[in-house]
């Protein structure tokens, strides 16, 4: 391993992330908040990050430094980026802020607090800029904004980006990173405008946006965004949460004019009919308990939404609806949103190319002499990319049911414990039972907070980098 | 489709079934109880039987027709098991029957009785002997008793035996099929007499070994063996619970003097590992529950080899037990016993193999130029076999989900559903909450009870053989 390498990366990270907190202290001075905790923490991020920028280090830089790199930063992310919150004084502990902090750079918005209101606006800014720096990646922000990083980019990338393909948009990587920043920032933009628009103040409409592309679900108000009661509201963050769960090449390939090649995307279709299937079942299931007036439609659509997207905002709480809507939404959970996009879960991509390694292993038996492959997009898949997705769903799994096990001893319901876990390794935010979407994780125990913690950067990093980290053979001196 | 040839199985199987019925009639005719139910299901087997037997059909046959053949004949011997049920008047409905049946063959046990005492002897030793045949397998047996199979057999043996590889124990098929009953036999008849000198009635000793050798669960007492109130009788039901999980040609190895071999198996010390490591844990979460004798370990251990053995016995209600315990024991409900034995569940080879497959692809990250194979017992696992396991744990969890959500329309709470499903597609028997040790699958609709007889056969069969029947291409004529 080449350390001196893995720290410098680290450092530079750490400053990228004390130029982001400028944005939080000019919100504090802005509404002429205490902006201590931000004059503090900014300080220490630039020192640690010069001192590590700084080492002197070979440029052997292989899959195996990628892999570790980013699961590092991103647990020193979270731990640098959770002091504004400690020095805010609205925490019980450090282990709540690091909880706060994790879910919000992974894009979970699983909170313990169990009020949001009674915060400064300048820390609950941060809190919900967390998702929107989380949820394109930290790294690839790091990589648009620093040239110097060169050829190791890809690296880094691959192990950052979720889903079983890389898809480089451009021959450059720190290209494709800025590609992929534009797209979002001009996104985030639009639905900053759509919801001022539709009526919510400037604050709210910004920071609920970065909530909305990072597929967060920190919300400003108690009962997120329920608070606002407005159907119009709720249809453009419906709308804006399916948009940030689409790949984001294909947003690419529509500014190529390659129209026709984005719609055809298998992904896509199945994310489509997943989506507007779970819409209809979940409507019909919810009718009579609303308005006949499309209320169930609406919500239902809202629900639907923010579970795929792996957002997590309310604006009813589900908990209440019949189980077969309840246990829909947890598959949706499993599912996730498209890879290459800001969603989490196992991805749309990953479930379809087992759906059909599956379907090929019955040909097989029913055809043993005919060739079987299994294609997606009209290509042929490898079989090593294959194998990563079978590894992938199996630790995934594995890890759900193991963090289950770890957190049972806080002895909650089943429900609660189990859903706690899916919703955190998925980064949606809420789940079931106490954990529901009026709920928070404030009730559990730091143990279980800390596993959960991990779960949330095991579920964004996809798995296999957090693995490295805690191999030991990764920790041996190159 | 040698659809002809399938048939001439099916009546082969079903006269097997016809001869097996024999021995409850004799019970009932001992215990003076109405022989009806049989006297009416039998000649019905017997004409049937013959009439498909006589079927003339050409030899072709491939893994297809071993897979389909397989998944038919285990539908329809319950289907015909389900007879002696719905004519003793003691069930609600046909579905009923063929629930029970379906969960007696697949050696579940899961009951939608709330009470089994009120029954006569005749129907209940029914109950359990379907247990004791669907343990080592109806096809199995049916190998064994006739001949005329020949070539054939070997297709048969692979999908329905349990496990990702068929050991063969003997070159030919059918002589292996009738060690492995010999094996068989010679355990349930030691288990009989050990019970008997604990003290339990020759009646009972003779129905609850059948069920402890099937790893079925179906008891004669409403409160399982916990009726019985002695220490004794579960220390015995506890160990031979275990021994029925082992892989059987591990026995072979021993009657063969290869004693070294046989206890060098990675999924017999995997196996262990997991039963002693759980036992020690669940006696430390229990501790303070039970008087400190040592009645903790015994319950524990004794719930432990119920549910990794998947047998279902109950000796205490583990519904009351903390949480972690209960997730412990849903944890082992998808791990299970070993392959080649008569348990259900994932196996633990398979579970290993997996975590062997999820360890090689961190290696590979971490030393992308070394060697890396998945080996068991010091052999190289092929790719094959590797991929098997993966589609195969995949399938089973996509229907464990799905099904969770088919049977979630009744509308009961989250962990009752799915440990319902979990149970059943596991082959275990009880779950949690509703369908806890002490409850019964009674109240769910009839939709559901058929959809949970589902998982039960596609549990039993290891997912593919199911997939096949119910895939559109394999009923296409060859």
């Amino acid at each position: 391993m080449n350390y001196k390498l893995v720290l410098r990366l680290v450092g530079k990270t750490l400053l990228v992330e004390a130029c982001a907190m400028l944005l939080p202290l000019l919100v504090c001075l802005i509404y002429r908040e205490d902006p201590s905790p931000f004059l503090i923490t900014i300080p220490l991020l630039v020192v640690v990050g010069i001192v590590l920028s700084l080492l002197k280090s070979n440029d052997h830089f292989f899959p195996r430094e990628g892999f570790f790199a980013v699961a590092l930063i991103w647990l020193l992310v979270a731990a640098f980026g959770a002091l504004p919150f400690y020095f805010s004084g609205f925490f019980n502990s450090y282990i709540d802020c690091f909880f706060e902090a994790v879910s919000g750079f992974t894009t979970t918005g699983a909170s313990i607090l169990t009020e949001v209101e009674p915060l400064p606006k300048g820390i609950l800014f941060w809190r919900s800029f967390m998702h929107w720096l989380g949820g394109m990646g930290v790294l690839i922000l790091t990589i648009a904004l620093l040239p110097s990083l060169g050829a190791r980019t890809l690296h880094l990338m691959k192990a950052e980006s979720p889903g079983p393909v890389v898809s480089k948009l451009v021959p450059k990587t720190r290209q494709s990173s800025m590609i992929l920043y534009g797209i979002y920032c001009v996104m985030t933009l639009i639905e900053v405008i759509c919801l001022r628009m539709a009526g919510m103040p400037w604050y709210d409409s910004i920071v609920n946006s970065f909530a909305t592309a990072g597929t967060g679900g920190f919300a400003v108000k108690n009962v997120s965004i329920a608070a606002y009661g407005s159907p119009a509201i709720e249809i453009i963050i419906t709308v804006f949460m399916l948009l940030f769960s689409v790949n984001f090449s294909l947003y690419f390939l529509l500014l190529c004019g390659k129209v026709k090649q984005a719609l055809s995307s298998d992904e896509l279709r199945f994310f489509l009919i997943v989506v507007f299937g779970s819409i209809v079942l979940i409507s019909i299931n919810i009718w009579d308990m609303y308005p006949h007036d499309g209320s169930a439609i609406r919500h239902a659509a809202f629900q639907v939404g923010t579970i795929i997207s792996t957002t997590g905002f309310a604006s009813t709480d589900f908990n209440l609806w019949p189980e077969f809507s309840r246990v829909l939404l947890i598959l949706l959970m499993f599912v996730g949103a498209c890879a290459g996009s800001t969603g989490g879960g196992i991805k749309c991509s990953r479930i379809l190319l087992l759906l059909r390694a599956i379907r090929r292993e019955i040909r097989q038996v029913i055809h043993p002499r005919s060739v079987n492959v299994v294609k997606l997009d009209g290509r042929v898949v490898e079989e090593d990319t294959l194998r990563s997705v079978y590894i992938f769903f199996a630790a995934y799994l594995f890890i759900t049911l193991g963090a289950t096990l770890l957190i049972s001893v806080d002895n909650n319901s089943f429900g609660t414990t189990f859903t706690a876990v899916v919703a955190c390794i998925g980064n949606i935010g809420p789940g079931l039972e106490a954990v529901g979407p009026m709920g928070n994780f404030s009730f559990f125990s730091d143990f279980s907070k800390l596993i959960l913690s991990l779960c949330m950067i095991i579920g964004r990093l996809e798995v296999l980098p957090v693995l490295v980290l805690f191999s030991g053979s990764a920790w041996k001196r190159s």
